[in-house]
């Protein structure tokens, strides 16, 4: 399975170009489009979301990463094997956070250019190659890389929001499991209180949860927390005993 | 074929995740992506635009069917068996219109849950597997229940507009064989002329006409009505001799 | 292969439609969506965007092409075979540039009809199954005809914004190798610098470049060319040995 995690937008002709190349070089291989509004130009807010939605996808899978706004500069394209998974992008943090909660990673350069690579799609002509190579067995056509992780240095967990989906939902870069039960999320000072679902609370409350992916996820029962709250990516989410 | 109908949005990182379950479950049922764009939270007007939708698809299908506000509460999970065809989905009237209309219509509640079931994404957890088996010819993985249609009660069609598609044009809940030829629509005080299509009328001209799905559907020529005419989900509209 | 390009937006019932019909008729046939918003009701600009993009979809394949306000008069549907590949749609320009550009063209008037054919979904009703058959290797089910170029008698290249991508980049109608190189191009009374990539230059400078597809396209850096230079679809742009 090859899985596309990119700020393409649903909208526009770069999602079709990637799946053409694919449908040529790995025909055997479906496709899934996991997300392609991821937050645009931005591989920070993106990787913590990558590494969210990724074990979303049981089984072996390749993911096509891009979220690239060095393409054509000198950044270097990385392939990296996260737990038996492959994952291709460009070196600029949008594969780290994959690679520091893996238990185990392994880093590669991506050395191989294709006979034609235009300057600013990468996605169709670079890192879609390489992925269909990737879900066909073929070892990375680069060399082995130490890990890129120093050079950033981000958390693992990430106390900030990463994604607004389509209801106004905000997701955090922080994993459930550190958050902890019974605590209150604060985000631009709005307290947000810990319920299980949507129906627990009352329209117009503001709420926290764990979501599908094992994140901490605000929202406001029957409404939107991005509009009703002002919450966009990057808004800092603090951890608090209750509300002050 | 698997056939997708929800308010996911086509842009978030939902119908990814159903999409990868059912490459795994159904790996030979092609999956048709009929519509992500299904009234928000809005059970009622979806029920009837998944009626006018269905039979847009000929032959065997399974339609997965998620507008949930009540995910994760205890509403239960449906399968229904409507003249040949398999709909899965939550019991809040989501399939109502699709059973009420049907010539025969068989219900079942599904009690099977996965191991893993998140508090706010059964149409990942348990819809789509349920889909899978059903697409795949297994028998429903529950017990025959009651018709829940007298729970609510809706009428067979609905004078109101049901949904707005991306030029603005503003599909209602009546079919075209009920409303009749030679008549007016009437919504937020505009009258609506009859027309077979958009280039029978000089642009600008409000107009309405039996759609593709052979339901009403209000317009305005080389416009939007949905702009120009205020229309929304669950505006009235009003079936005329002629325009006051 | 076959190949969609139309307005249909993505997030509307139409693609899901066409799509289970290409399912039903051409079930080995790979479907790849490379837009779904095109220009709407602009057959003019879409015309010089499918032939930008046509090109990055490698070998063979059948283009569902619909961009038609007239659906439903008595414009004529059309296929054209173009160096080697299938493209069917409207003959109101949509089909002209690809034609023109093109070393080899041939055209068909199609007049084969479904039994049913609604008035308002021909991409549904009546272009996907032609595109069925072609992509089967049938011929084409109506008659050999004329060019319909000298009808609107369009340029080979336009000077005008055609396509507003999801970063808000404005790709032109106008190919590289003809544009030149060490121009400044001019639009709304900005002028764009040439670069080769995002990266060449400070975030906010007003940038061209030859894109991904061969075309010259309009950008600011780290910004939104439409947003913040007032681009939209049609806007001329001139091609100037300096900035006035």
């Amino acid at each position: 399975m090859i899985v596309l995690f990119t700020d393409f937008g649903p909208a526009g002709p770069y999602v079709g170009q990637v799946k053409a190349v694919l449908a040529r070089e790995a025909a055997q291989q479906p496709v899934i489009d996991l997300l392609h509004a991821a937050p645009a130009m931005n591989p920070r807010a993106s990787a913590y979301l990558l590494a969210a939605l990724a074990p979303s996808i049981q089984g072996e899978a390749t993911f096509v990463c891009v979220v690239d706004p060095g393409v054509g500069t000198d950044r270097r394209p990385l392939a990296l094997r996260a737990d038996g998974r492959w994952f291709v992008g460009p070196d600029n943090g949008l594969l780290d956070v994959v690679g520091k909660r893996a238990r185990q990673a392994e880093w590669w350069e991506i050395t191989w250019r294709p006979e034609v690579l235009s300057a600013t799609f990468h996605g169709r002509d670079l890192f879609a190659p390489v992925a269909a190579r990737l879900a066909r067995g073929d070892a990375p056509p680069g060399r082995r890389c130490d890990s890129p992780l120093g050079a950033r240095n981000w958390p693992a967990d990430l106390p900030e929001v990463v994604y607004l989906d389509p209801y106004g939902n905000a997701a955090t870069g922080l994993r459930g499991s550190i958050v902890g039960t019974d605590v209150v999320l604060r985000a631009n000072e709005r307290c947000f209180q810990p319920v299980t679902t949507f129906g627990d609370a009352p329209a117009g409350t503001a709420i926290w949860y764990v979501n599908s992916n094992a994140h901490a996820e605000l929202a406001v029962s029957e409404g939107s927390a991005a509009g009703s709250c002002g919450l966009g990516i990057g808004t800092p989410v603090s951890v608090l005993e209750e509300c002050p």
